[in-house]
């Protein structure tokens, strides 16, 4: 417990994303985050604009503690790719919509040359949201209290699921019809 | 090290592919787990062909101790999403070339609904190494030796490049040409 | 006539979406076998959110006398997929428009291994459509009245296009101009 | 029994191609269909370069009393909707592999408009045996025969899934290894 | 003149749409026709709705005079296609936007079997004008007044652009700046 | 007939291709042509490489009588809307397969502006003869010879496709099978 | 300085554009040569409706003294191309938003044959952008105060990102939370 | 002259490659630079596997005297956009063919975010001959020499397309046939 504690003064996952537009998508890795009471920070920083900030963030997030870092960016997106070929810790990537939908923000992202992986989510909001998910999946290897916390919210997606097929305002609901 | 040999014994990443086919593929991430020393183990079960299989291996292999897993597949690749759907371990998946060069792969792979995340590695050989990457950079955060190992493997890759570098077959070389 | 009946009463089609949002999607499906006075049911139930419900439906209604199922999910559209793994009944697939305008649903819905099919329908609306009808063209195999009504929807299809084009509000109409 | 052995008879589905070089791909769905012992033709019958014949043939199915058209063709594949146009048949379409892959097969196949449903399975030889494979799905809602055939197939599909893991040739096989 | 008196009568052009919703496109292939002077026919008829519809209209259209077709079609667009395999009169295509912006209807017209053409314009409204041009471009082959309309079309479309040039409302205008 | 062997003097197809490695796919306009007797030029001319080369020969060629013109071009493929700008006759242009397998030769000849067109034709060989094809139908409109001998021709091909119907090398061919 | 004064009298750059709708794109071209203090044209010209006028501006521009041209277009975007066709100054082309968002003009921009490179950017506002800048890039090579404003843009660029960083709407803000 | 001379000595382009396998590819760029005698340096490193390295190199090339950098890379190609990110010199991007075809790597290649620009080539060989002669083409600005040899290989690019127009085996060969 006093070791979960401190665990929360250390901000584990450091979330980057390569403009402040990208904050309405990224937001909701944070909030995933902060439903797992999973200490974070966020910063905007560039692969291509500030470099050297970017680098120095990601080896002295190591030193402070960070275990995970989540990178979101667009169109040529090479923000999560510049972050792993500064870090051994595992870096997950959260491809944001652009001009062209998002399909070349997730290639950018997704095909990573063999050495240097990046762990890629789907373009946008259910992306950074996987993103959260899978840092806490992470962390919870090595902590029993987030692998609880995982099993109970899987638990209530399914079933939202349920609640959400009751609520279909149909006129055939859940049950049968002709 | 006494836990370090115990961690040996149980098999700490679990590697599935949909077909036999895939192995060829596949097999990079067995390579690079053997290089980093990390039991595992290897087998063909498809979320088509065999679900029931897969849940029951999925279900087991936690219990099993197994805290990582890598899934394989092309086309419709549905393999690691329906691993997720069953654990709360963190799930690496793999698309395989298939007959659109595996484009469908990588968008059944990454474009998972939030709540459910895949990290999506890239498409064929290149992506099936990363798979076993990030799965030891994963294992690494609880693992001091992992951890130092994959520093070395940092250092020792940048090395090739420039190993590499020297030996181009050209008349240029390295050097200054006109 | 009294099979006919008996017919109604069991819910011949079984209608899933993965998401709630899915629902003006899929409606479409549900009107058509409205029209046919198919009965049918409609419930929302993920592969990824809730995969045991999922299975648990697809199992009972088999023994509960359903014939068909139809299935709609958007990105990574595992939904049809995974029933058809379950089942031996006809599944038909129904891609709903996502980030990538439904390109990743359809890829992940039609390209599915040999040995387990998925009828996959249009993106869309249409597809929904398409699935509430190719549903009843199977049923109408072995149902006269079915089949009957099928041929008269095809000839009011006809007229209608002949009416609509009578009706462009343009100075041309369908008649010639210069 | 006697029933039985009168559909065999009949051709109970037809098997349509837009060009001879389509065969090595269609005989897929051919094969399918002999294995589950279902009587079926084969033939050559374009949608543009032999509109007439197809037409014939479609009509003429029917009245012999073929239940289901399977149609595979590539690039502009207009086929399966041409079939579909003209009948209330279920029609199962193939997508065969193009100079775009099969991209431009898949997309003429699947993207039909409200009221004319295909069911399109994926693009070359996997999408073709599943072509058979849904005939016989469809076939075995009327038929016990086959679709006591059908949860074999299923089975035994499962099994040999598991024989291809035990016989991967690898060191490392089914079981765990480091 | 009175040959170019008896042109004007008989519908020289035939424009079909697989839907009423396609209007608002394809009446740009009209008004580039009314601006020639080319006398010409609207209508709606589905390749997949109504098919016998379009092929009496082809057939007839042919004899009484017709010389081209332009049809307009979205998604699975086998419209043109299926008029050019009833027919040896030129046959231009326009893909409608559609879900995929498109593509889909873009491939569905292009990628024609060798045998039977269809010449392919951009998607939608550029596409639909463009229509109309060719045809007048096909026509003018034959009828020296609209060879020297083109002419003219084409010169003042060069000043347009000239003119457009000059309003451009920006500080720079056509002048240097800095 | 007079008429007519002054015709097949006069090249009235002007066949233009980027490179002369086009020439294997482009030849095949040029076969249609030649069973059709019309009279025609091939040549090498890059949009790019000879701007000024390409503009002589499209403006002294309709000084020639040159009546249509067929443009083939990979890539970025911009030389039949570069004839198109220079000329008001009717320009077939074909996509030639490339890096992309023809997908940016097919946007990049297909997606002209409003008020220049070019008739697109399928990617490849079966664009090439399918452009020699719309040659022909463009020069039969006013060459009753030409026109009879495309209804012939359109024969033949249905017959052909009955033809490789009965030669299919299966055990089942045209006939009904088990 | 006197040098540079001149510099500053003969338009350095030549923005061309093909429609007068790329205006609101090809502006930000325009306002970062602005910012640079580069003298400099835009116009409207394009490469299908007024070819001459396109490349009578691009000889006369040589003379005149411009030393780079940016060229923007959608669809087939071919205005690049054929300026780079007429000269042997650096082009930089612009892709514009299209109907298929800007795909088809980034390929037909990007795709052009070996022997007549176009310096191809992003996709809409954010290539036109970087278009003026590479075009600043250029010039500064022989010119030091250029190059020197180029230094300070690069960093003051930086110093945004971080500056919007410390804005972020958020309770999490840049430094860390739970 | 003596100018020039040095010119010669300072290595006036460095081509950078992420991988040795690139190496068949941008080759074609150092020959054209040799074809030029444009003094230059070849070597590999990699965005992501050496990112120190690569940094050094842009940072002690431009202080040699370096005015250009071309960077060729696949798959997720960040290398260009990491090499811009560090300079203020023009950077030339080479997308090269990958399991994609290099779609990927031309988007991650292109899509670059406003503040940072890539010329972005033609995917794989005739990109990277392109990357060559858009080098030339800068430096010319300020080397009459180099100027001068541009136009000659205009000139001698035109010519080589009549040469090759002249040899093409064929019956036809440039003059007409029938």
């Amino acid at each position: 417990m006093a070791n979960s504690k401190k665990k929360k003064l250390i901000p584990r996952v450091g979330i980057l994303m390569g403009s402040d537009s990208d904050f309405s998508t990224m937001e909701e890795a944070s909030k995933v985050l902060g439903q797992f009471d999973v200490h974070h920070e966020i910063l905007v920083s560039s692969a291509h604009r500030s470099p050297e900030r970017t680098r120095n963030y990601v080896n002295n997030a190591k030193k402070r503690g960070t275990r995970v870092f989540i990178a979101g960016a667009g169109g040529a997106a090479h923000l999560a790719g510049v972050i792993a070929a500064e870090s051994t810790l595992p870096v997950i990537g959260v491809p944001i919509t652009s001009t062209l939908q998002g399909l070349d923000s997730l290639l950018s992202t997704a095909q990573m040359p063999g050495g240097i992986p990046v762990a890629t989510m789907a373009i946008g909001k259910a992306g950074a949201k996987n993103a959260g998910l899978l840092a806490v999946q992470i962390l919870a290897l090595d902590d029993a209290g987030l692998a609880k916390q995982l099993l109970k919210y899987k638990k209530d997606q399914a079933k939202e699921v349920e609640r959400k097929s009751k609520n279909l305002k149909t006129p055939y609901g859940e049950s049968s019809s002709s």
